[in-house]
């Protein structure tokens, strides 16, 4: 028995998100049918992460138990061949029995990507949010430095997940411009349910001047979900990095 | 009568190129049919080029002429309304009466886009070509050198199009790399059928160490298409700007 851990690209624009589900296509089910057609034997694939629907990524860890023997790095080459061209294994290698791609994770990058202009993007319109209205960036910048460091991010996340704590700890966070494109890097050990989302949208309310960065201490205060903005669309969110 | 310029982006993959066919999807067609009702009145869109099938356009200008009253400024927002999401209107103004698109062009800038690493890109595949083994930047920009000023370049076209001089100016080459994407930006008072594609494709030779940068010097000398490197792929290039 091998335990195979792959880096994974995809495209989430026309898949029901990460996880396995009955009735829907999604990365994880995708996967497995390729890989247990591979190996001759059903496979299960541990994901690093349980991205939403029509959410990318550019580093996408996983790992499987095998008792395939093919070797790690041909594996790449062979699972390209029979995925669907929005999903590319970029790397594959055999790694310790003990490696678990969620658990053993110490840290991600999410970038959140935004056009902003009047109109929106004809080309890129299923990897970016569309914001008609001029953002501030400066504020923007000004106001992300209150979200770093380990903090209760309660007020952060939407329901839908039960999770132990709601401490988490934000490490860096990077907003640049180029031309009318506006990218949000975030990284930290790990995020609730929507977190990166509602901290986009939350930015992007400071960013248009409709709301000032003291919500975000008010969120933290009063762990209350409602005084932040809303939640991002899910396409301009990519997984760029997990780290280990 | 009123002659309206409008600059528009789009994503190319779903036509068959910008000149209107009859059986076939284009960009001219798409827009004639839609401002045909806007206007209420039968439009012809004159357009700065023909761009083929899978080539996208960031800053491609037309115009039309209408007897409609609708102001100006106003027709982007009306005729985005109506158009598919691969087409968007960026700008749209009243202009001389002289003004024509494709004679009054003073020059364009096209970009190319390469992926160069292992594996092609699950993302972004439409909109770049995927070459495997590393190119030699330093060997292309170098290249690209021997293409600026005003030459003949008949050997840097396809067959398909008759034109009546085959000499062309490029003012500019710029070639950048981020990360594993390799931009070419090549800037002209004008292009011959296929140019930009057949540089590029002599580029990538190039930088593969296939051949040598004097099959450039061969080409204008011997004016033989077949000494350079093949047409790259069509959704690698990009209309950036047209200029007047």
């Amino acid at each position: 028995m091998r335990n195979i851990k792959i880096v994974l690209e995809y495209d989430g624009t026309n898949y029901s998100g990460y996880q396995k589900q009955i009735k829907f296509k999604t990365i994880q089910g995708t996967l497995e049918k390729v890989l247990s057609e591979i190996c001759k034997e059903e496979i299960e694939v541990i994901g690093c992460s349980r991205t939403d629907s029509g959410v990318h990524a550019k580093g996408y860890v996983a790992n499987f138990f095998t008792e395939s023997n093919i070797p790690p790095e041909k594996f790449s080459f062979a699972i390209n061949q029979k995925l669907p061209k929005d999903i590319v294994i970029l790397e594959s290698k055999e790694v310790d029995m003990n490696f678990h791609s969620r658990f053993s994770c110490r840290g991600k990058t999410y970038s959140y990507t935004i056009i902003n202009r009047k109109f929106p993007s004809a080309i890129l319109n299923n990897y970016c949010y569309h914001v008609s209205k001029e953002l501030d960036i400066e504020k923007m910048i000004s106001a992300s430095k209150l979200l770093i460091g380990t903090k209760d991010f309660a007020a952060f996340r939407n329901t839908g997940t039960e999770v132990s704590s709601t401490v988490r700890t934000i490490t860096d966070i990077v907003i640049n411009k180029d031309k009318n494109f506006i990218k949000i890097y975030v990284t930290g050990d790990g995020f609730l349910y929507n977190m990166v989302r509602i901290i986009v949208g939350t930015l992007i309310e400071i960013g248009l001047c409709r709301k000032s960065s003291t919500i975000i201490d008010d969120a933290f205060k009063e762990n209350d979900r409602n005084v932040l903005g809303k939640t991002a669309p899910a396409q301009g969110l990519c997984l760029e990095e997990v780290f280990y």
